[in-house]
């Protein structure tokens, strides 16, 4: 059934991974100029000088595209179903391993330094990061949480996370570096939870 | 008393500015070369051709002269001066105040941004931020604390607020991007109380 679900080639086409890259190219092009929305399949396959029924053959969707224009290994929506099959008195924790397990393949954790360093130098790529952490990891976390505050609760999850992976995985930085990913779910799966299940303080209604 | 504490001069000497830029760019060499440890305020001196002395008028300390060659606009002492001043029981929200209120001001966040940049782009900048980190942060809160996993709890607040700084002040992801500091503080204090004095979990000893 897997393999039903992927492109059989019964060899590589000259020329295949050159339309790849041209898609690809094409696509960053797109998101960065147009943003996600405005962004189309159509208008990407003309711009790689291929046919529309290309791009998704090899990407799949336009999420797949955007994620695989930039480079991101994992796709959130894994992370987001083991998150929702989760018992809500785990959900932290289960999001929390999730992210571990995803970032901890070496070669997802190269992808990820990429990324990262990609998006602090580079407003294109910071656009494309911001866009793609709203729309495909903040936005479908909120929808599926139903409390109130669902955005800002969905940040300070995004922000525990980018500040473990710079600290563990681009700065390397001790005993954070080479704690087992036990004992980081353990560490932080409370963290996770409050932000996503428990009483965050005063609302916006209490500021000034 | 606080005009005092400061080098009082009847006016700016020229090449007073040239001499402060030699002494940091000396500092960042040797900071960068030798380490904090092994760099030395006569050896800076003399890389910058200056007396050792002047280098105490214009920096104060080895330790303030190396946040200056980094650039960091904040005394970490500051903060925890005042962690260490609060209620244990309120440390967490105290913390987080404090990091908050000191990288408010556009001038520091400014610096903030230019700091995180350098340090994910290179490998010097990085050894010299994860170095500032673990001696002028991670290390005193540690000694502070008194509890097990010190090091790995000072990580953790590390953790979040960096990633806090990349999601507001960098990425400037909405709503944490406009949030107000009190509420940041109420969302983030039990974090920052459970990381430093709260349950972490199954230690190391747990650990396979």
């Amino acid at each position: 059934m897997t393999a039903a679900a992927q492109p059989q080639r019964s060899g590589r086409r000259p020329g295949e991974s050159g339309t790849r890259e041209a898609i690809l190219a094409a696509a960053r092009g797109a998101f960065a100029e147009l943003g996600y929305d405005r962004a189309t399949i159509r208008g990407i396959a003309a711009g790689a000088a291929v046919d529309p029924a290309l791009v998704i053959h090899y990407f799949g969707s336009k999420d797949e595209l955007f994620g695989a224009a930039l480079e991101i290994p994992v796709v959130p929506g894994l992370v987001l179903e083991r998150a929702a099959a989760a018992d809500p008195a785990e959900i932290g924790a289960t999001i929390a391993r999730a992210f571990l397990e995803a970032w901890e393949p070496p070669d997802n954790r190269q992808r990820l330094v990429a990324m990262v360093r990609s998006a602090m130098t580079n407003e294109v790529a910071l656009g494309m990061v911001r866009e793609y952490l709203g729309r495909r990891v903040f936005g479908p976390i909120t929808q599926a949480l139903g409390v109130p505050d669902a955005e800002l609760r969905a940040n300070l999850v995004g922000s525990q996370f980018i500040g473990l992976a710079m600290m563990r995985y681009i700065a390397r930085i001790e005993p954070l570096a080479s704690a087992s990913v036990d004992r980081l779910v353990a560490a932080l799966g409370p963290t996770m939870q409050r932000y996503l299940t428990g009483e965050l303080g005063p609302g916006p209604s209490a500021e000034g």
